[in-house]
Order: structure tokens, then C-alpha cells, then sequence
């Protein structure tokens, strides 16, 4: 039961890193919505390794297939499976550790878990699963786009570089522009830099990407525990290697003032109430109050190195494990798609989920 | 559908601030647990309006009542409601916001999203709900207390107060012993002194709870997006006043070089697989790996002020909004007990989902 | 996990015969709703014992409660509670069942599941929990009304007496005329007399509901699992009692062939498209087609005898149950608003499902 | 939120009549388990068209994939997605029907739903859609063979053409051995006879299929909204063209007087709990007690004839629909494994459930 998300606008995905596909079944898709095929395929190469130097190396098209649910161009109502081949499955790379637990990886607690596990290239626990969101949540972006909301993320920070301007003071329309996504371009060069060094060394580094969901009416958003925050952290803390999640003020809200922190409300020109400062975030009782919503993401290092490391196999005896194969050494730069594909499907989901609100 | 929480041990909850009463429904208790009433009245004790001086000093005696599911002193694995009568309502108090917007409480979203709101107290949206997760929660831990699981929360900073030590190094017995719940007695004075310097300045203060759970076994949690940090964190974000949620090395992870933040494997002297150190916070892959699971949880300072506040009317006119009745100047006291119920909660839920895992 | 029904309309039901309460959750009422608790305990007035002649004679007023969810008479969006105390516990009369088995109860299932069981009155096991869906039904149906759509039942067989006369040609006003709900007064007194005669000998009979539902938009019901009918069919079922349900041409289609079983469109002079014929009753492809939605469940004699009955004890050893206490010689006159109710949940849950269905 | 079955053993399926695939996703299945892909191709086999002379002649090898889930043989606790390719789509057949609502078809509905429609052989509405539940179902199939549950679906009425022989009284291994897929040869003979009468006539038949359930421990099956034939019966109900469900003594049943209808308990020589005899159909209470479980299954005529038929255009305007292509006369035989697979996925996910009712 933990391979679907979301309510209404809800997905459901399969597929290990080295079995024959990976995919995922897109249900509560409005009938009529225009399904850009060719759209999705450019969300899917935005996630897509050897995009560009500072990421994976590894060769795969990951070209999408639609299976169902789409007719004459038009999502139908009934459920769009999309699917993805898997083309670079290089088994022989994993043999070498089909009987060690990498350290900080999810073998041990698989077979912890399960008894067994895919060792293929780390199974269901692979990242290359997000591929799955990133088709889903291309369908939720061309909905949100219908209804005029945008979701933009970017990297903010990469080890100890950190972003200080505020999205506000931001030209996002930067952020594809150069490899690690980051729209302040002086700053991306520095972090393209770090990560490189990084890579020299076999090692990896975390980051922090930053997101704005701008266009999102008063109203999305559930009382109690489905709280739009609350379902964004969830969506967040779901992605592979996040450690953390705030939004408005954050972990530095603590240490304010209420009368600091609260955001006072007044009337624009257009007659709209809206909220002086924005420390809540756009959020407060979990609702939307139609400002804008901002949320940052902590990743941690990528657990896979070029170095020999010390760990057990499953009989607790001592190995060694070599780095191989091609992987990234920061994972932010492929993860700032994902984290805007999980936002688009949790206000999806609750954009539709608040049309059932009020008596019609 | 957003009053319910867990898939298997799941809880309903209902009532406002002043309704008539506030509860709760437990599904899924396994038939023969037994229910210790005065336990669950006692962890609802820690978190009762009046218990100190530093909360708020409304007086409601909260008294549980079970209405069913249980039979001689044991669940019979039938749902078990309980239920606290709203005694303290005294609606005149809340007359003068029924017009008014409260800056950064849910005053104006709940209006945007449902047409209408019971203004009393914030009706729903008041953290009165959170008596329905203390009371469920103590139901979870009896049965956690069955598999010797431990959930243990503490206040960690209060403002710019910030208690560095780790968990490790501290008593945790203690935390019962300050009004605070910060188990360092020294920095617990100083907080205590802060939280009563903003109160008497008619102001509000955030802080920072700490949690950590011993004894989970290796195996809990789900792959993707049911990982058991992601339901932590939703958890957690869906207490009233929470912007962030943190586990293992977390957002300070970020700067970490890989090398660094790996926990390598060994096996220790009792044949069990352990990581020498964790920052990846007992869990692997979404899934616990045996090791204790701690994390961090950021509260804002409380929206209601002791003082007038500029504000509008749901036409958008200038207002006035004043501080009245008796409110908590800082939240994170009574919060620690919800966030140990929360915690209970989830950790019971992913306990039963795991029996399920493997072939029988 | 089986103690909830529906999606977005959604009931959680509490309570055993003989504990302190019953009682129920409903969520998913839009937001201004206006909840005539008048018209709530008038439904279960049609439920309660004692109501006629030929129902048990037990004594209960089943006043019902609202806890929360309303305010200043409509219905806020949040969850209502509705709550009934449980007056007439008369637990000694039970205690000579805690160590037998009574025959085609569900003593031996439950004790056979949950290794313990609350003995008094059937427990959860009760058509007491029925009091519970009367009161949520009766929310869904002021729903359904402000849509202009209205659900009837009636008893159309006791025993061997049937009405045979279909629904278009019945007086469905009658059916609250007398003591048995037929709408034929004729047959409705051989009915009534029957089960008179049976109470006499200590025995029990049984009965089939009829229902049949107005003013359903095309539309509603979902493809493949939730077909509307499958819905349907398992609200029925779930009622204690109920052994089978057909709904359309039933169980005689069978013998038809297609050329006549198939419902020819026209269009009839407001230019809608109908059906000529109704064998579908209703429904196609399990989604409603607009016109009127027909069914019937059948009702097992109940099992609850005034005579002694061979059995066995938790041990396997051989008692004799001796019927005691007062009980219904018939379900079904008082199975017709139970029957309603549940109709009206699943109407309402599908109408809300729908709004979502379409690009807006 | 239509397109999933079950909730711990869940399947969701997708994929149109004539899109590029159809497929499931199957979720619970414990790790470990062997997964047989030609046991699964073989119930395939027994639901392929063209398997027989009384069925539709089209020609589709239906050969399965697995795309993800299996790992050298055995079941990983990941999402199983298995697959069928669409080879026989020849979208030519249905240009006729594009502007036309078939009688008794989904067509109306799915346009009155939706705005739009994939006319192409029905789409979603399509019994195509049944192949991913016998896929799917062949699994659950397997993890019950380990528990020793065994399902038999077999043809019990055809038309008028009725087998009164209580199951019991049966040969069940001989229902494979004709085309109609009824155990009585004689009655079998007369099936095929009239099935092939009623398709010269370019006309359709409807038929009962008859299922037992065998080795189904006591305890199954959730007390009032998910009892264990409520499940069932929504399984049955969900399956295109079925109009009515009864199990146990069912709508005879209520004639009966309850003296007559209840089942005494006695404890048989090996020491169990058994009933002497068995109307409840090896349900109580909506909990399996160990005896067989048996039910029966109403389809209606197919709805596609090979005729001309008036009907009206999506404008209202009269039309004729003719009938072409290649269609089954009669259901019921193909509807066999279908109603084995759904059972088997209504069992096993119950068995799951039943793990965690008590304290282990």
C-alpha cells in the first residue's frame, strides 16, 4: 500500500532500476485535459542521467509510452499508464555486492524487511523509481497550467554554498540554464566547481533545493492531518536521500517573535485580502491563503562513492565494498524536476479534493 | 478525508473548540491489548490547559471517557472511541472575531475554503483537536510498551535558547521535572525565565521539540512514498505551529561530504548488524535499520497575541484585532506530549503493516 | 479497517450493543449544509424497537447526540459526530451466552477471530451498530434532497407472501401506513399476521426489501470496481441479515435473451435520452443512465429464537441455548430505513465523486 | 479512485479494449512467494477468446509480462505490473458506433460521465478489462494454494437450462472438460446446444455461475461494513454484466422460518467446532466459521447482438446500430475464471487482513 500517492489526482508506480520497466498508473486525471506527450518526455529529460557533466554517466533515452487513458490527444478519465523500458540494465555491475549492505544504502533494511531483495542495482530502492513521479507529475503540471499555477524549483545550496537571496529577489527563469540549476549563475559556477572537486575525489555532497508554488487560490489544503504543508513535507521526505523539510519561516521561525511573525492582513487595490509579510508561507491551518507558497528541501550526500568502504554482508562478516558503475556526485541538479513533479501531484490532488468543499 | 490518520492502526477524529466534545476513533488496536484508562487520562493530563505557569491557564479538566470497543479491561478489536466533553466554552470570548481575520491564524482560509466557520475558539482549527491524538496516541503506546518500543520527546530550544547536546549525552528522565520538558535543568531555568518575559510583553515564542525512539525493530517503514520518515514528517507538520521537520543528520547534513555521512556496517558483539555512527537517523531507504530514530520539529511562535493587531473584516475593512482570554505564550511545552502521541502512532501503524511484509 | 464506508461522503461507525454508546463519524458534508436534527431522529424513530407490534419490545429512545460539525444549524465541513447512550444495557440477561454458542450468530466467528469477544447483546456484532448508519443516512439524505433525489424502500416479501406488482405501479406513500412498510395494504395485513403467528410459535422469518431511487443525474457510479451497483450491492450486504441482491432484470434476466433484456434509446420530448425499457434498473456500465435505479435484498429469518436450540460451548461441549430477552420475529419492517440509509450514502458519496470527473 | 481492489492484497488496473495495453499493478503480495508465470498464462488461457466454438471467435494470444516485482522467481514485496499488449485492435470495426449509444452498452453513460468517449470496443467499459483481474487473480491464486484455500467457479445455469444438484453432489474436476464449463455432462451438452441456437440467431443468452470456496479458516471477513460477502458480493457485482449475487441459502432463504434456516454447532471427532448444516454459507456475522463458503452469480444476455437494434445518436437523432464483429452469445463460460480470480483476490487480501486482528 505505499506505492500510490495522493487521493483523487492519485499515482501508483512500479518498476525496479534493473527490471524491464518502470511506470506508473495515473488515476483521477480530469476527462478532457490535453495530454502533451511530447511535454512529459521534456519533464523526463530534465531528470534523465548524461544530461550533462556534473551528473551520472550512465546512457538511458528513458523514452515514455503511454498505455492507456489517452484518446485522441485527451486524458479520457479512466487510468493513463505511462511506462519507461529499461535499457542500461548492466546486471554484472551489481554482482559484487549482491551479499554486502553498501553503507547508508537500503540493502540491509531490505532484507531486513523482506527476507530477499533485487539486488540489481538497488532494486525498488533506486532512484531511477522518481522517474515515475516525473511523467506523473508532468500530467499534474499541464493541470495546474490550465488553472494558471506554476511551480518552480531550484538549487539553493550545494555543501556550504548557499543561496541567500530570498525567491523574491530571484530571476527563476535562470535556473535551466546552467548544469546544477541554481538561477544565480555566478553562484551555480561555483557549485558546478565544488561538485567536480567532489567527484575527483569519489566522493558527494549534499545540497538543498528551494521551491515556489505561485497561482494557488485560497482554500487547497485539508484541516487536521491532511494539511497542504503536511502533505508537501510527506511528498518531500518521500524523495530519495531528503533529510528535511521547512517552509515560509522555517526552522528560523523559532526563534521569532510573534508579533514579528505574524502576517497582518490588509486589502489590495484589486479588493483581494492578502497578508503584508509572508512568513507563513502561503499556508496557515494548512490551508492556502493564496499567497505565494516556498519550501526548501535538504538532500543529503549521495551514499554512493568511488572509494572502498568498510561494511559486513549478511552473515555479519567483514567486506569491503568498491565504488563502480557511473553515478551522480550530487544529487540536487536531477532532484529540483522531481521535487516540482511532487508538487504538482499534491496540488493536484487538493485542488480537486477542495471542489467537493462547499455545498454547490 | 483529512480527519484520519494511519492505514492500519488508524485514528478518526472530531470536535471543535467549542462543539460539544472532542474525540477520537481507534481502528485497528489488535483484540486483547490491554487499555490502562489511567494511563491514557495521564498522558491527557500533560497535555491540559493550567498544568503550569508558563501555558495557558484556561481550566478544563479534560476527564477521557471510553465509549466502546473495550470489554473487561481489554480491546476487543472493535473501534474504540474516546471522548472529552468541551467544558470551558465560554463562547462570549470569541464574539469579537467573528468578523475579524486573526493575523496568521486560519480565520480567512477557513472562510475561503468552506463559505462559513464556527468562530468560537477556531473551532476546528484550534489545537484543542490535539486531545483526540494524546488520547489515541497513549493507546499506541500501551501497545508500543507491548514490543518495548520507546518514544521519548523534549523541548530543545525555546527562541534563540538552543540545547546543543545530543541526545545521547542527556537524562531524559528529567524532562518531566521543569515546566519546560528540556531535560538540561539549567538551560530549562533559562527558558522558563524567556517564555515569561514574552508572556508579560503580551508576545509569543517559538521553539524546537526533540524526539527520539529506542527499540524499533530493523524493518519498519515502506519503500517510495510511504517511507517512515516521510509519514513522520507528515505527522509531525500536521501539529498546529509546526514549519519543519528534520531526522538524522538533517538539514546540517547538506554541508556533509559523503565520506563523512556514510554509517558504515559492523557486526557487534551480539551478532547484530550495526552502523558505527547515524546520520542517517535509524532509517535506510525509508526503512528503520535497527538504530534509534531521532529527528527535530520547528514551531512558530503563537499566532494570538496579548495586543491589538491590524487586521480586516471578511469584507476586506480595516480592524482591529485584541488579545483576549488565556493562551499559551510559547506552544512548545504542551507539545511535547503530541508529538510523542504522533510519533506512537505512526511507529504502531508501520509495526502491524510489517507483519504483512514477508510470506508466512 | 472495515468500520468506515464511502470515500469522499464517508461514515466511520462506533459502538457495541451493550457498551456506553453508539455512535458515528460522518466527513465529506459540504460546507453549509443545512442539518435538521429534527428529521435525523425522526429516521431513527423508524429504526427504533418498540415502534409497532410485530418488532421487539425493547425499550430504548435512541435520542441522538450531535457532538460536533454544526454550527448555527449547518454543517461547517469538519467531521460530525453523532452520538446515541446506550439506556436499555441489560447485561445479566446475557450472561448465560458468554460461554455458548448461539446458532447462526456470530459468537463462534468472532471469538474465532478475536480470541475474546464483549458477549452483552452480540457486541459490535448487533444490529444495534444499524442506529448508527440511520443517523448518517439521514444527513445524506437532506444531501440528496437539496439534489432533488429521493431514495424509498418497502417490504415487498415476508415469508412466501410476495408482492409481486412492480414499483411503477405501487402507492410507495402507503408504505408507512402500516406496521410492516408494504405499500399493499392487503398484503401488508397478511404479512403482519404472519409474522405475528410466527412469534407465537418462538420462531422467525424472513423478508426482502425493495428499493428503488428518483432523480439520479446520468453519470454517477465509477467504472470497473465501484460500479455503482457493486456499491450498492455491498451497502446491502453489509447489513446484518442480508443473504443476496439483485438489482435491474435480476436473477430472471438470466433466462432472457438479449434481444429482450436490451433497453432501446429514444428521445423522449424534452429531447433527454431515455430507455424504454428498465431492465438495466438503471444503471449501465455501472454508472447511473438517468433513469429510475431498482433493487432488492433478501433478509434471512433471524436467528435469535425464543426456543432452545442444541449447540456447543467455546470448548466444544454440548449446550442448549435457551432464547430470552425481546427480539425482532422479522428484520425487514424495520430493515427498510436501514436500507434507505445505506442507499442514501452511497447516492451521495457518488454524486460527490462525480463533480470531479470532467476538466472544469 | 475506481480502478483498485483490495487493501492490503490491492490491485489497480488500467488499459482500454483498444489502447496499446492492458495491465495491473498487483501490491501485497508477500516477499517470497514463487510466481508461476505459466500457472498465470494458463488462466489467461481459460478467459482468452476463441478458446472454444461457444465463445467470441476474435483472435488475441493474450501472452502476460511481468515488468516489474519478481525476482529469480519469487515475489520481491514490490508492485507486481503485469502486462498484455492490444495485438487484435482493429479500431476499423467501431468507426460505425462512434455517434451511436449501443442498447445496454456503456456508451450513453460513459459520454454522459465524461463529455468524451474511446468508442473503440467499448474502451474501459470493455470486459478486456477483466483480463488484468485473472492475471492478477492467478497470483492471489498461488499464495492461497500455499494455505491450502481452493476456489472452484463452474457454469450452474444457462438460459432456463438450470443444474439443481447442490455443489456438493458435484464433480467439480469435471467442469474444464467441455466448452460451457458445467460439471454435469448432460446439462453441459444442452448449454452448448442452446448457446449455439441463440447465436444463429444473431441473439444472446444470460446464465448463473456457481463458485465454492473450500479450506477457508474460521476468522476471515471484517464485522459490519467489509464482512466478508459484502466483499465478495461487490467482487461479483463489479464484473461486467452481472446482475445479482446470493450466497448461502439466499433469496430461498428467506422463506424459511429460522428454525428451519439456522445452523446447530457440534464439535466433530477431530475436535472442531462444525455446523450440521450450512445456509449461512459458510459466513456469520461477515466472518468466515470454516465451513465451505458457496455462492451464486447472476449474468445478463451480452448486450451486443448480431442484429439491427434502434438507438439514438449522442444528438438524440435516431439510428440504427447493426451488429458486427465478434462477440460471445453467452458470457458465463469465459465468466468462470474471472469469478475464480476475483474471489481469489477477495480471499487473500482478507487472509492478510486477519493477520493483525489480535495481539500477536
Amino acid at each position: 500500500m505505499s506505492n500510490s500517492f495522493g487521493k483523487i489526482f492519485k499515482i501508483s508506480t512500479f518498476g525496479e532500476s534493473h527490471g524491464a520497466a518502470v511506470g506508473v498508473v495515473v488515476e483521477g486525471v480530469p476527462a478532457g485535459l490535453p495530454i502533451d506527450v511530447a511535454f512529459i518526455q521534456a519533464e523526463l529529460d530534465r531528470r534523465r542521467p548524461g544530461q550533462s557533466a556534473i551528473v551520472t554517466q550512465r546512457k538511458e533515452a528513458d523514452v515514455v509510452q503511454i498505455l492507456s487513458g489517452v484518446f485522441e490527444g485527451k486524458a479520457t478519465g479512466t487510468p493513463i499508464a505511462l511506462m519507461v523500458w529499461n535499457e542500461d540494465a548492466k546486471s554484472k555491475d551489481y554482482s559484487h555486492i549482491a551479499q554486502s549492505y553498501r553503507p547508508s544504502h537500503a540493502d540491509f533494511t531490505y532484507d531486513a524487511k523482506y527476507g530477499l531483495r533485487d539486488y540489481r542495482g538497488g532494486g525498488r530502492s533506486s532512484a531511477r523509481e522518481t522517474l515515475a513521479r516525473v511523467a506523473a507529475g508532468a500530467i499534474a503540471k499541464l493541470f495546474l497550467t490550465h488553472h494558471h499555477i506554476q511551480v518552480q524549483a531550484y538549487t539553493s545550496q550545494v555543501g556550504s554554498l548557499q543561496l541567500h537571496t530570498p525567491y523574491t529577489a530571484l530571476d527563476l527563469s535562470q535556473t535551466e540554464q546552467n548544469d546544477v540549476r541554481c538561477p544565480d549563475p555566478a553562484l551555480a559556477a561555483q557549485m558546478i566547481d565544488l561538485i567536480k572537486a567532489v567527484r575527483k575525489q569519489g566522493d558527494s555532497i549534499g545540497g538543498v533545493v528551494s521551491a515556489v508554488i505561485r497561482g494557488v487560490p485560497a482554500g487547497l489544503g485539508e484541516p487536521v492531518f491532511d494539511k497542504l504543508h503536511a502533505e508537501l513535507g510527506k511528498a518531500m521526505l518521500s524523495i530519495n536521500a531528503v533529510k528535511g523539510f521547512e517552509y515560509g519561516s522555517g526552522f528560523a521561525g523559532v526563534s521569532m517573535l510573534g508579533s514579528e511573525h505574524n502576517d497582518l492582513f490588509y486589502q489590495d487595490e484589486q479588493g483581494s485580502i492578502r497578508t503584508q509579510t509572508n512568513h507563513s508561507g502561503g499556508i496557515q491551518g494548512g490551508i492556502s491563503n493564496g499567497e505565494d507558497i516556498y519550501f526548501r528541501v535538504a538532500f543529503k550526500p549521495v551514499a554512493t562513492l568511488m572509494r572502498d568502504q568498510d561494511s559486513v554482508d549478511a552473515q555479519g562478516n567483514p567486506v569491503v565494498v568498491s565504488g563502480k558503475g557511473r553515478h551522480d556526485p550530487c544529487v540536487v541538479p536531477r532532484a529540483v524536476p522531481i521535487v516540482e513533479a511532487m508538487v504538482a501531484l499534491v496540488i493536484a490532488d487538493f485542488w480537486l479534493r477542495n471542489q467537493l468543499t462547499r455545498l454547490l
